[in-house]
């Protein structure tokens, strides 16, 4: 049914990067070894390298094997392991809130801190001017971790080179957001929310009625569900006056 | 790591359904033996019934012990399994045709479909009023074939209960997608493609532009990525209208 690690993808057929560089040589391979043991992977046997290698290859190094496609299944893989995790381990918590809590889990915020805390970044290939992007870098490092998730799922076609130390720091993060709300992203949370439970997204509307720059109450968010008005929210900017929007409308929806 | 199958998980524990009638008897077990000799899976040792039970069982039949843990979890499930065979199908097709494809495999109109090319409302625990819903009936099959992978994917931690009969079913369905862009749901994959490039959803407007109820171009739905128009439609209902918007939309931006 699965065939072998990797058979029919794309990404087996292995150019050299446009620099001419040949990715994959052993130095690379020792690299990525360094990664493995990070993550303390021990059973290294079946890692498949070449794997591993795609999922730090950023685009802008090879237009055509880089880790776009394990992305995707990565971002599936996170997904499914979030919700065992959750499952085990808040047996009690309804349902709409194990819905809130992933979409934080998987969110590229939370991606990308996971990524920089492995130091994922060093391992990454890219062109420099890809690497000048600072603004980019957030997302670019959730796509490296997902599909690096992608080439360690694939790998066995099982969770067993994923879950033994992805789990632990799902677990941590969990804990931090159920006990603290406000670390949070409520406008996530609102729209994971609503569409559990009503197949909808909420809608915002923001108004500048504040005094200016440094206004905290310059802005003013209004969200909606299809027509019912939820909640409001001010803040120093758009997106701040939207997320106290959003954490209004969330906290008085799932009480 | 993962503990055994079900341990910890709320729905471990069983509650008598409020009829009275104790779910979970050998009764039940024949009947659900049928549905999986039905969905082809001769390894039925490893199924754990306790779950599939739960799977099968409305919230209206239980408040307590129903399939919603199960459906978040079979979810994941679909949505990383039809990851895995597009990529193994499809191996050189561009990664934001993976995604608007996936979003109509896992949508609830596919899966509802699949749930009842096996029949499985005839093995859906529910109270009569619920029943009733006709309305309903779509998105509650939809949640019991979640569910139902989800108590497979639970049973082993591992995929082997389930993709050996969902990957026919989910490429035949693919084949299907893919020759015949018609039978396509175009507002989820434009959604789907816009998400993955841009990280944002499309804005639908719709007008009455049209001669009354029977001129098929009553409405006329625009759309917008953004402050970017992308496309306009004309269709006999405000949703025919957005359909037809979304398709020139999704077929300009996938080109």
């Amino acid at each position: 049914m699965k065939g072998d690690s990797s058979s029919g993808l794309a990404i087996e057929t292995r150019p050299k990067s446009r620099s001419g560089k040949r990715v994959g040589g052993s130095r690379r391979i020792r690299e990525l070894t360094r990664l493995v043991e990070r993550l303390g992977i021990t059973n290294t046997a079946s890692v498949d390298w070449h794997l591993l290698d795609l999922a730090l290859t950023h685009p802008s190094s090879s237009s055509l094997a880089n880790y776009q496609q394990l992305e995707f299944v990565g971002d599936a893989v996170v997904r499914l392991a979030a919700s065992e995790l959750l499952l085990e381990t808040y047996p009690q918590a309804p349902v709409g809130d194990f819905a809130a809590i992933r979409s934080i889990l998987v969110s590229d915020r939370v991606l990308a801190e996971f990524a920089e805390s492995y130091g994922m970044d060093q391992f990454l290939l890219m062109a420099g001017s890809a690497a000048k992007n600072k603004a980019g870098a957030r997302s670019r490092l959730a796509d490296a971790f997902e599909a690096v998730l992608g080439a360690l799922y694939l790998s066995t076609h099982s969770m067993s080179l994923v879950r033994p130390w992805l789990d632990p720091i799902l677990k941590e993060k969990a804990d931090q957001i159920r006990q603290d709300p406000a670390r949070q992203n409520y406008k996530d949370a609102l729209q994971e929310w609503t569409q559990a439970h009503y197949k909808v997204l909420p809608q915002y509307q923001v108004e500048e009625t504040g005094q200016g720059y440094d206004d905290p109450e310059r802005f003013t968010a209004y969200v909606w569900l299809k027509d019912h008005f939820l909640s409001q929210g001010k803040g120093r900017s758009k997106k701040a006056a939207q997320q106290a929007a959003a954490q209004a409308a969330y906290q008085q929806l799932s009480k």
